[in-house]
């Protein structure tokens, strides 16, 4: 049995969430996961699972899904931020070069529900089932005084394992190489605590329910909640094909944060206006919220979910592999991120 | 660089926060820890950590501190919790018969402080320095309106390895086998919103800095936050001088709900009551709070920290090779653990 233990008060509710959960968690597991071998910690065979590897390097990174959950606690909607968060952890180790192996995911709550406790781990198994990643551990905490009421936090860890010569970014990254884009789903996990104040400001009468024509006859409250995109099959199928020499997720601070941490020391790049869709809710967001260019790139993905650096003979490739891929810039000599008019 | 990033509101608060927990979280790298590989996953070097074993399973465990946070900052020291979180997180896979390799850490604030936040993260680093772990990584998110105010959050993940044929409990446990006790320091992390409402209860006006003559000079708050005990030293010497069937870190739901998971189907244990000390808070917490035996047990450890199930014939090696460590009980056929009275 894995480790999916509930700390808190109620323990009654706990395990009511533990048994809701466990069907969705089991659909996770592959053969590397030990089963019935204790319950303090989940066991993954990492005789197995490496087998084959010269020169195998653990990437690991811990993160949240920010007040997203806010978001998805006033709309009740709990089945999504688990997905969001998986997935946002796997893009972050893929920019590492890294293909995920297992996932644990820490929950806490002011109040526990089971049925909404068992809808966020069935979003986490659900997007670590469609990535081939085992949901192999969890905490459920209960803390009525340190959450605000109604208020839950949902953060998770992943493992994964990529060769060490296939480490990304490479070393050779140089002026000229081609920046590709693939296509953000809307905020992703960033951006929240700005959209929630636009939102509060700008639609205080429908709030999230409100459909501004821009979006299509979606709600406010429905883009906000789309699903943070894995890139994982792109970026495989990429690998395969193009010599990728950087990957870039765009997170938290935008392209202006984000790029300098995967281009060699004083390069730079530049991204061209226009090349790509700006998703409908990050346009409502600029419009309605005023935003300059340089906030709306700081805070959001504005579209650019996550960047690809190719040599530029490989683009062609690399856009008949990936479709909805799209050329967006190039690396440049100087440092800085730079927004660019076509042919500046 | 390992993944040290900050989400939330405040980037300058985040960054200084950034520089003052570097150095502390630098001091934990070994030469596993792979550095200038990029700033997205903490990248952990398997090939070298894994060498020389021949079936290496990965135990991984995700856990909080729970409300323990709430005393450390009704007292304003923010340099323990830190140590309690890695220090029960290395307890946790110690029990499947794992070593740790690497950790990363949650941390979820109201409002971001960097002194506080460095003091939180630094107190990570030591507990991961003592037992030769790795902090690769870790999440430090703002999120004013999740937590209340003042309020924060700390959770964390750990990952270790243990042979296969090493793992813990062993399928051998048997009725009659010995256990044995290693002391707690006091109530770890478990049980803290139990003891933060007695404490609010019975000692209104002082609150944790009431000195009960019971705690020989102590304040209620210095023995509340006295740091979770980390048995690895007396378990890795256990395990090579007598042949350890079982461990068990008693956490929360106490010795009722612990000792179960790590024994056989059917199997139950007999307690002897008066074999061990217990620690003067959790004496405190029952006489104040008038909890009964059951309670009490259920809800604390009540100094009964790690408990560990050898062969009879090999508790003599085991007592002189962890002088600490008492003979509190045995392993029982019928099912159920039991408080029982010596002779009983």
């Amino acid at each position: 049995m894995t480790q999916y233990r509930a700390a808190g008060v109620d323990i009654a509710a706990a395990t009511r969430a533990k048994e809701l959960m466990t069907a969705a968690v089991r659909s996770t597991h592959g053969p590397a996961v030990l089963a019935g071998m204790g319950a303090f910690g989940g066991c993954f065979d990492a005789a197995l699972a490496l087998a084959g590897m010269q020169a195998p390097v653990l990437v690991s990174s811990t993160d949240g899904v920010g007040t997203k959950t806010l978001v998805a606690a006033a709309l009740g909607r709990y089945d999504t931020v688990g997905q969001d968060l998986v997935n946002h952890a796997i893009n972050d180790i893929l920019v590492q070069g890294a293909r995920p192996l297992f996932f644990l995911d820490y929950i806490a709550v002011a109040k526990l529900d089971p049925v909404q406790v068992a809808a966020i781990v069935g979003g986490v198994a659900a997007g670590c089932r469609a990535a081939g990643c085992a949901l192999i551990g969890g905490e459920t905490a209960e803390m009525p005084d340190v959450y605000a009421p109604g208020a839950f936090d949902l953060a998770g860890t992943i493992v994964g394992v990529v060769e060490r010569d296939a480490m990304l970014p490479r070393a050779d990254v140089a002026p000229g190489d081609a920046i590709l884009a693939l296509p953000s789903t809307g905020l992703h996990t960033n951006g929240y605590s700005l959209a929630r104040r636009i939102v509060a400001h700008h639609f205080a009468a429908e709030g999230y329910h409100a459909r501004p024509a821009i979006l299509g006859g979606q709600t406010i409250g429905e883009a906000l909640l789309a699903i943070h995109r894995c890139y994982l099959p792109e970026v495989t199928a990429l690998r395969a094909a193009a010599p990728v020499k950087a990957l870039c997720h765009i997170t938290g601070g935008g392209i202006y944060d984000n790029l300098p941490r995967v281009l060699p020391a004083g390069m730079g790049a530049a991204i061209v206006r226009g090349r790509w869709d700006i998703p409908p809710i990050c346009q409502l967001l600029v419009e309605v919220g005023g935003l300059s260019e340089q906030e709306a790139y700081h805070a959001l993905n504005m579209g650019l979910g996550m960047l690809v650096i190719v040599p530029v003979e490989a683009v062609a490739t690399a856009l008949a592999t990936a479709p909805e891929a799209r050329l967006v810039g190039h690396v440049t000599a100087t440092p800085a991120v730079r927004l660019v008019d076509e042919g500046e």
